[in-house]
């Protein structure tokens, strides 16, 4: 049965009742965690969101009729209680806030009663997240959910007050835009005013926000969802939560400045963790040769050592090999590990054979000063003792090498360096290391489309020094583009914008863009650089990120209300679903008949 | 040619140098709003969102080179400029904050050259909405454009700032959801993962926020965007935004009173403007029959008045045809309005009839007491006085009755009244008149499905003092549903919601859903109610209105940075847009070939 809650009134939630309120009258609502009779009182845990308080019903100090109404209270009923604040009659429980108090019930309504939950909400879930997932409204329920969707909101929060107090103005850019097919893939959505004709949800506000400077807002920002359909992983999501930020009459310095004091003061007022400031700075060729990584985790060190020129006459076939290819040998050293057994070895290979390595090389350094090498026997002793000094090898060090083209040579040691590293458990979820990653390629070469591709955006602007290069080598352009990674992950990335209408050209024709492709595509935004366009640049975080790491979660999904899983589909709505055939004749478009239905 | 701000530093905007700053040497960034060379000296008026600043450049005092490109500046080059702050030469303009100072320039840069653009960017601008939407990038940056959006932009800092205070959290909800044919029409998401079924973006987040309060977040709130595939009028739009909150363990007043002080403060804060509370309050009974409308305009009186009884026993067909068939026969005074010429009378005849009146009898009090009237002759001079002394009528009014169905005649005098009131020049936009309207009826009758569907949502709740009506007269049942209303437009609406699975169960029987239907549709709040569910209640404001009323503009088109226009389409990036045949491929749907396209 479903009691009213009329006439009453809330006074406290849970934690909100302390022992400066003993001898007051409080009303508590909330749900009941658990409750037993031990003894002729009744003791109830009440939940709400701020916490747990202790009530008792007591027999005999009670009406009877009270007394057995609490009697059948089972977990997860919705009650309202009123009674008097007392110190705990038992001893106190440290867990608690209110651990020292209790509430002697006087009055009790039960305003819900509940089923048993097919799982129990408690902190730390030992539930199958596909069982969660189905019962969100019910895994919400649970304590370190909670804890993490009000983080999100007070970082939200915090955003927006200090980027208003920044002079940044929080604008609505459309949800309903135009297919531009550059990048991820765009959901789409049919009209039904224009059958025939597609909507597509954006990507990124990134034309809107630099129409907005065009149009002399100054300073744009916005908590913006975006779509991408693409196959997800584990931090992807097919809608996700961008603070998307522009602002104009800036260099790259001002932009890096304003967020460095916008994490500085969430990381402050969320978490208590003080951001030294200027955040360090390295360039992406820096990042790259030392942590073989754009986003590099300077949690710790076993940084990347090119020993190419060491081993330049070696007669070991895998490594001469790569050089002869045009590629290098580089190797990390895991310090202390030389005891590691040849079972984790073979698993670190196949790890590396995974980032498309053909094989791992690797020395251990005996106590002794002997090796256990693979690769040993192919080397003379001279040419051994000169790779473990450039590595600094010591006794008891562990050294990994590999050998091939550059790029797969970073790809596989930064991976394995973070692999290592994270079997280690060096990788504390509460050490928080912060680094912007600089000068960018402009571009990437794409084998698939045989051109070159923007590895940021087609807007992003080009290094000074680098410009003379766009007609010459693009793939040595540098950009004026910057990344901010937090231990290894890109929290978001931004650039300073073209503004010059003879570049953004130059960079359509090095993209393979005729002028009409162009147009066609991005024409309203050309346009708007015809009538005066302020120098402009922008950034955006990943909130969802952001908050993955704040909370010290593993996944996004533990800091999204209402995630999707892998194949992009809602376990709790069942979204996608199958629509009413009337619905997709309005809107002029059928289901293909191969797919079979 | 466009330069580089490479070492300049933008020290102020325009308008944030004063006549404080007189001597210091600036550097100020924005858009030439106008320039010309008068003997000797170029006076530019720089803009940027702040404002206007007068430059002076004077031949002689700086190098001919600077003075030669200030000599060929043009609206809208975006410019840097540095120089000294003086007092203005000239006579002080009172239009300008920055009307007592100028700044005597030095250097010049120019960042970024302008064509002409199709239209002048000034506020009040004649130019037609078509043009201007389509350079939308060009009109936003008309200095009212810009006004409206700096407001919208500290309404929701400002909300946002309130509700946080006032405990509640912002959580997101998802975009990608399930379709749930009730209410208006969806737009659809084909999902390419799923061929065949289709994400819906949401209406609004009203079953998400009511999971939440199954959840235990107690206080929800979201600036969310929403979506309703229907024809759209003046203050519509296919995406919209709405202030959306839902609270636990609230009956309405509590509700209502966070909600007036939210109005207040956003109208002291961002208008001045003191709103007295409690705001009034009116049931939609009294709404209804005072004012024939659901959403009264109290900017003024020319209340309703039902002269059914006075005319009860007339012969006159019209009044007595109406009552005959159940109707009924109200009139409105416009006082002072006896000599309203026949032209514009009959034009007023005519628009009540585009109201679904079949005509509209009229009665003119001339000053000598004498009657002009369209239906004097069929009625008796008793008849005749006791109606214009029902009416309160007095020479030198003008009074209009409707007789027809209750229905018929609240709709055509309650849009009489306002279109009246408009005419004669009543409706001052900055007299701000709020209204509570209260106990809404539950159910209406659609005659296109011949059933109840729900007047706010199958989630509402009935009032304790009608349930029993569920069963036997469900079209008697009133709501616990309120909708605020400023100047006769609706702001906003909410409810308290069922909690009781019971009363859910009987509702859905009502709207002739079976149950299968029922968990079909909303199976998963159906199964949340089940494990114990707070009363909770919400409220939704239409943000877009809010702004709309509050900036003094006619449509919500001028409060939204990138709106679309009546067939839903965008004049500036040409969405919705045909898309690559590829992309239906990969999405599992065709274009209907009947199209024609």
């Amino acid at each position: 049965m479903a009691e009213s809650m009329k006439g009453l009134h809330r006074t406290h939630r849970c934690t909100e009742v302390s022992n400066k309120n003993i001898g007051e009258t409080v009303t508590v609502m909330g749900w009941v965690q658990k409750s037993r009779n031990k003894g002729g009182i009744v003791f109830t845990d009440l939940r709400d969101r701020s916490g747990l308080l202790q009530i008792i019903f007591e027999e005999g100090s009670i009406s009877s009729e009270v007394f057995e109404r609490a009697g059948r209270l089972r977990s997860e009923f919705v009650i309202a209680v009123t009674g008097k604040v007392e110190s705990r009659s038992g001893a106190t429980n440290e867990n608690l806030v209110t651990g020292d108090i209790e509430i002697r019930a006087k009055e009790l309504r039960v305003l819900s009663e509940a089923d048993t939950p097919p799982f129990p909400i408690e902190e730390a879930s030992k539930t199958k997240e596909e069982l969660r997932l189905k019962y969100r409204y019910l895994d919400l329920r649970r304590p370190d959910l909670q804890k993490n969707l009000i983080m999100r909101s007070k970082v939200a929060t915090l955003t927006r007050q200090f980027l208003s107090e920044e002079g940044f103005l929080e604008i609505e850019t459309p949800m309903l835009n135009k297919s531009t097919p550059e990048g991820a893939r765009d959901y789409l959505v049919p009209s039904r005013v224009h059958p025939g004709n597609f909507y597509a949800l954006p990507q990124s506000p990134q034309i809107f926000k630099q129409l907005l400077m065009c149009s002399g807002y100054d300073r744009y920002f916005q908590i913006a969802k975006c779509f991408r359909d693409e196959d997800l992983r584990a931090d992807r999501q097919p809608e996700f939560t961008q603070i998307d930020m522009e602002l104009s009459f800036v260099e790259i310095e001002d932009i890096l400045d304003v967020n460095e004091r916008l994490l500085q003061k969430l990381f402050k007022e969320v978490l208590g963790v003080e951001i030294q400031t200027p955040i360090q700075r390295m360039t992406y060729k820096e990042a790259m040769d030392r942590f073989g990584s754009d986003k590099p985790d300077l949690r710790f060190g076993m940084e990347l050592k090119n020993v190419s020129e060491i081993v330049k006459d070696t007669e070991f076939a895998v490594f001469k090999g790569a050089l002869e290819n045009g590629g290098s040998i580089r190797g990390i050293n895991a310090a202390g590990q030389a005891d590691m057994p040849r079972k984790k070895i073979d698993a670190l290979v196949d790890f590396a054979k995974g980032y498309g390595a053909k094989g791992l090389a690797y020395l251990a350094i005996n106590e002794d000063g002997t090796y256990k090498s693979s690769f040993a026997k192919f080397m003379t002793e001279e040419e051994l003792k000169a790779l473990v000094s450039a590595m600094e090898g010591k006794p008891g060090d562990l050294l990994f090498f590999a050998a091939d083209k550059d790029k797969i040579v970073y790809n596989v040691l930064g991976a394995l360096r973070i692999e290592i590293a994270d079997k280690l458990e060096l990788l504390k979820k509460d050490d928080y290391h912060f680094l912007w990653v600089t000068e960018f390629p402009l571009l990437e070469w794409s084998e698939e489309e045989e051109r070159f591709t923007a590895m940021h955006h087609p807007f992003t602007m080009p290094m000074e020094e680098d410009l003379h290069l766009l007609s010459t080598d693009p793939g040595k352009v540098r950009a004026k583009a910057y990344d901010i990674v937090l231990n290894g992950t890109e929290l978001g990335g931004g650039s300073l914008r073209i503004y010059q209408n003879d570049i953004q050209e130059k960079m359509f024709e090095v993209l393979g863009f005729t002028k009409e492709d162009a147009y066609e595509r991005f024409g309203f935004l050309l346009n708007a650089f015809k009538y005066g366009v302020p120098p402009h640049g922008g950034l955006a975080f990943g909130l969802d990120r952001l908050i993955m790491l704040m909370a010290k979660e593993d996944s996004i999904r533990d800091v999204i209300a209402f995630p999707k899983v892998k194949d992009a589909s809602c376990l709790m709505t069942e979204a996608p679903n199958v629509v009413d055939a009337k619905q997709l004749d309005e809107l002029g478009i059928g289901i293909n008949n191969n797919l079979n239905l």
